[in-house]
């Protein structure tokens, strides 16, 4: 009787004082057993000892876990081989079942438990983070992407407004994960859920009242072109039903043990749906969008990498005086503020990646979903955030909903990006 | 530009009258974009059109994609290759990668409309019922089997009290599924949902509405040992409060489309625990179960598998006087009522099949749980199915909690079958 | 210490014993302590109590209530007096107070025990049944009129609505309560129920899963003429989305303890409002309508007091043949049949109480609503029910949301009916 | 045709611009309509009219209602002679509705509209702020007053509990309302809400989301005698299955608009019953409470009314030194405290308002309730409002589910306070 036993040999141990080896043991106990009497208890106890672990007992337990819950060579080959001799479903079955570690059907008991599906998301996270000391936990942590991916299908996503009704404990969390502009407590997110706002979050039915991903939306007329009147505390809150534009402003990924595992294109497609459905009022969607690399390419990219006149307003830039106090937009002169503005666009449309993909991440992500380049705005967001990462200049991407398909296609046919006469004048002002 | 190639193409026969080979083509130019704009409502023309095809038509329809949308043999051994040149995370997951079919992705993407989940466990269901004609479709059946084990994991199901104030919509299913005793309309299943009756259902998150399994339950004060008195119309309802036992008389599958993927032992054991948690009074949990095969196995066993005792029993009752009108139960002899609960006996514990299980389905459910066979009882379920099953004969299993996990580990460490002595004195009688 | 003695008093009897003067001590107990400790406990008790009644028990009951628990006329007298000398707020309320009896208090008390509205509606239910016989017993049953005229405020009332997805136990209720057209059966209940009907309660939010009153809509092109085909189990179901019309078949009240408080004008009108919200396609929304009292009328009004065309269709229609086997509407004689057409108009349009309003009961609510008379159909209803009211003729009202106020006040005013043409060309056709 | 003609008068002014007149004449024609095609509607304008209006406007607005819709004293005096005449149940039917105001119908009319309860209630907070300079005014006053003694019966509020899961824009209006112990924003709730603390409120099923009363609740391992523990930041939060105690701190009316309408009894009990239900572990029920008028019957009390010892107490603290830079409790000399404690003994306990029930109001609340006097503490509540209040002093009152019936009948039948013995040597100790 393993499980008798298992349980005598921990029972001295258990309750917050496992060790990896020791867990490591219960582990194997619980795949042993198909859904048993106590299975989701032992599945629970497992969880409870993890969370009881100091960071080097988990990366002691995930070692274990990475050699003895892995797949055997041995095994993989021999059923390619029997594949190869004979390629029917008997033998790919096999092939795939030998593919599939003990470390998988682990989880997949884990996960039956109550809360089990976030533990595991959280346990992702940590595996992301051993990975570069500890390379061989990308076999786990592969494996658990694999798992989250089948999880975490969209069919599965459910698509919630948040707003002033919402649980406080869900706003905490709001305020906790927002990761574009900061949310500077209760009253700060109190005006950013008034009624000419929007908060939409995606939920995985498991995991209730903690959002996966979410995205705010500042119901204007016409497109902001800078942040600080959208979050200032006085603003003028207007009639949802009188405002002709939805800007969206914000969109945070919530929990990097889901990192890989894409959600914001469809919560920003369908949440456009969700506007043009309650909204007639509202003609055009834009963002107003950061460009993260922005400061960080004008600084380390080699000038022999650019064209003439983006290298010569490159070194316009380069040349400004250093001002150590502060990096106040009002202060540049307008020369280097021009020069600035052209390498901005030259970034965005221009800078690739090797893939050809743009170099911006925000750019990649936006474009990819079809919209296509507005407007590059300057003193757009002078908060240090913002100026830390591009001098405070930020985009508006437009989701025109007749082209978001036309865009995307020819995007990924072509890597032509679409940009508005505005936008082009930047780059041929050069 | 594929999409908009595909739609031109396609665009005359759409709406209800595409074919099997345009269709095809259409989850082709699904699988080649990601997620984009008209993703959702592209997918979900796709199952509609496929559910305005014919049979002739859907079986077509797989055979394309069961050649264009499987894996490329020489890729996966092109991938084992190189893994066996270099077991790395990369080599295996490119290995993985080839095994994974375009078939699966289309699925996944499926998966997203709303009501998605639900249209494939009926593709599954078709699947399954056209492989024993088109065994070429037996990959495609495979390959879905493998994506609903993930999606239907313990962790997302939701179990739900079924009762008389269940929407009227969840209740005409559950008189649909009922697969044990029948339900004659709903005065039937009003007299089966009364305040000494629980209902226990399996749901998964995204088919809301539809059960995937229920287990039907009295409390009575003793085990029940046949079924007619609790299903007659005109028994005496009891105090729930002052039942001392549970008995389990029906556990139904909803959806042949999620055959091979377990949940009825999670859920007997899950009620248990509910009914221990509410009822305080209920000591104990017993099933009033059928033997689905022990008439043809007496019908069709040769004389010569037996042990000599049975072998006579066996003779007894072949050699009855073959009665053409009815079977029923009451005009057997004393000799042959005898002979036959011996022989059911025997079937029960001791027939097993070439893994060394038992012969019996049922058997086979409750003992890999941990029940033990408490009693075996002549004339149980006198309607034509009980006959037509096992002259009216059924066994009630006991679940005792402390006992579950022992005996399961016994019964499966060493194929013994915890029974009580009243059974066991059938067995030693012959 | 009253209650403890009142306890110890009745001990002895109480738990389904308690006599009905002992049951109006203990409510006088209940009265002479304020919301104690045990208040919710005692109150229950003492509904309990009462339910285990006999029907005399109750008489007996409220007998002493409506002595022991009434005003004092020297009080209320003595209290008018002091307002005459003094007409002050302060002698005002004494005066009110006086009349506002121990038994309403009593009511007020029982209220606050969960379902306590409910079995004071039932209460109510039996006074009116009781008080032909023992008249005294309507001062009750007049108090009990005015708590529930407060606690039934149209505040209070929620609109739901009914549909196939609605609990089974709240269906239960419709099929028991439908008052117009009989409910044969779920079968019958779930035709009415398909996607183009629409069925709408109000509920009090104290009793839940229990409707006050119900509206069955067919969704229709065109007006219906007759509720055979609304009915017929094989009827082509429609798309709602596709109708141009919304017919009122049904209206009904569920509980007799609430007559006198009249909810049906505020469901009918916020009905339409929803219609007009939910289905944009929707141009007009009638009634299909009995005319309850038409037969009755027929065959007991005086003829000298019909104008003389009206009294020759009268005497047309008391010449026809007996027919002693039923009243098929298709036996009839056209010159019955059309001097019975005429006689309906004459019925709706001219007849009246002593108050001026129509003598029809269904027709003064209709109109009082609002509505408008747009035709009156021969063979619209041939169920046994339907000849036995009005030999199968009905009524469609019209309520044209642009005229209903208008019709309203015009109808309040002056007493004017508004009606069609066509109905109007009945009415000079004699 | 009153209503058009109505509106066309008004039609000018309407929208934000009604003056007092014009609103009553409105409510006029309201009144004169049954629920009619726009009753809803019209009420709904009335209601944003009066919102619209400034104080002086809805001070002559009610001045109007209340000559204009008032009972008429010689309707009353003649329906009271007719009575006089005939005691018979017409004759009280029709005295009652002499005494039944238009402005009782025109607010039961308000009532039916979304929000009417609320709007109601506010407007009797204004009505008992108004009567102080316009006494004409408490005509209406006490009119609303008996109509939400009607409306908010117990058997309509509803009891729930309140947590961190709770909607932000309920939690909002407990910070707002938290009338005992000030909370200091959104860390100070989150820290009340903890999984060792409970409150619980009732809410009106009219008024979503807007609590009436509610209590908050220390789960405790014994009594607590001093708040600050209770409130401070950096608790140790303890297991609430571990807690004997159940300590109830604060309890808070929230709308001055149902002032004399009590609920704060029932709330107190209920509570006890779901923590006995919910908490097994909990052994005791107390208060931790404010002597709110203690100061300022120290204050202002003639010596000449106490006792002799008493007196002396009295004496002590008059002439202690004047400290006007505060009033911290650690400050008073050893006399001067002993001296208070006394007084405050005889303060809760001998001290009686002419009607012979307790001088502080929150004595008389718990005790009436049932609850006995267990101890009173010094330097309990150190805050400036509480040493406002009392010098810092508070009461546990304890809530014993055995003796509350008891203590209950007693207070009222002899007015004897049932109190601990270490009070009763307080008191003794003179």
């Amino acid at each position: 009787m393993i499980l008798a036993a298992g349980r005598g040999m921990l029972e001295g141990r258990w309750a917050g004082e496992a060790e990896p080896a020791a867990l490591a043991e219960r582990c194997r106990v619980l795949l042993a057993h198909r859904g048993d009497a106590s299975g989701l208890a032992f599945a629970q106890e497992i969880l409870s000892a993890y969370e009881g672990f100091s960071e080097s007992d988990r990366i002691a337990f995930f070692k274990i876990l990475s050699t003895d819950f892995a797949i055997h060579p041995d095994a993989v080959l021999q059923a390619a081989d029997r594949y190869r001799q004979q390629p029917a479903l008997e033998t790919v079955t096999a092939l795939r079942k030998s593919l599939d570690p003990p470390f998988k059907k682990l989880f997949r008991r884990l996960n039956a438990v109550p809360g089990g599906t976030k533990a595991i998301v959280r346990i992702r996270e940590e595996l992301l983070t051993f990975t570069s000391a500890h390379p061989e936990l990308s076999w786990l942590e592969a494996d658990l992407r694999q798992l989250l991916i089948e999880w975490f299908n969209r069919g599965f996503l459910v698509l919630d407004r948040i707003d002033w009704n919402s649980p406080a404990s869900v706003l905490e969390r709001i305020i906790e994960y927002e990761a574009v502009h900061e949310i500077n407590g209760w009253e700060d997110l109190h005006n950013r859920l008034r009624r000419d706002r929007r908060c939409f979050a995606f939920f995985h039915m498991t995991i209730p009242g903690d959002p996966l991903i979410f995205l705010q939306v500042a119901l204007t007329n016409g497109i902001a072109r800078s942040v600080a009147p959208l979050l200032a505390a006085d603003r003028e809150v207007i009639d949802p039903y009188a405002a002709d534009t939805a800007v969206f402003y914000s969109i945070s990924n919530c929990h990097l043990g889901l990192q890989g595992i894409s959600f914001g294109h469809f919560l920003i497609k369908q949440v456009v749906e969700v506007l043009r459905q309650d909204l007639g009022n509202i003609r055009q969607f834009a963002t107003l969008s950061p460009m993260p690399g922005f400061r960080w390419w004008v600084e380390s990219v080699p000038l022999d990498d650019l064209p003439a006149p983006t290298g010569s307003d490159l070194r316009i830039v380069r040349e400004r005086p250093v001002n150590t106090e502060n990096d106040d937009p009002q202060v540049y002169g307008l020369a280097v503020q021009d020069a600035l503005m052209r390498l901005a666009a030259h970034y965005l449309i221009e800078a690739k990646r090797k893939d050809a993909q743009p170099l911006d991440s925000v750019a990649r992500f936006h474009l990819a979903n079809g919209a296509s380049v507005d407007r590059i705005s300057w003193g757009a967001d002078v908060s240090d955030a913002g100026v830390g990462r591009s001098w405070g200049i930020m985009v508006n991407y437009i989701y025109e909903p007749k082209d978001i398909e036309k865009n995307h296609e020819t995007y990924f046919q072509t890597g032509e990006i679409a940009i508005s006469n505005r936008v082009r004048k930047l780059i041929k002002a050069r």
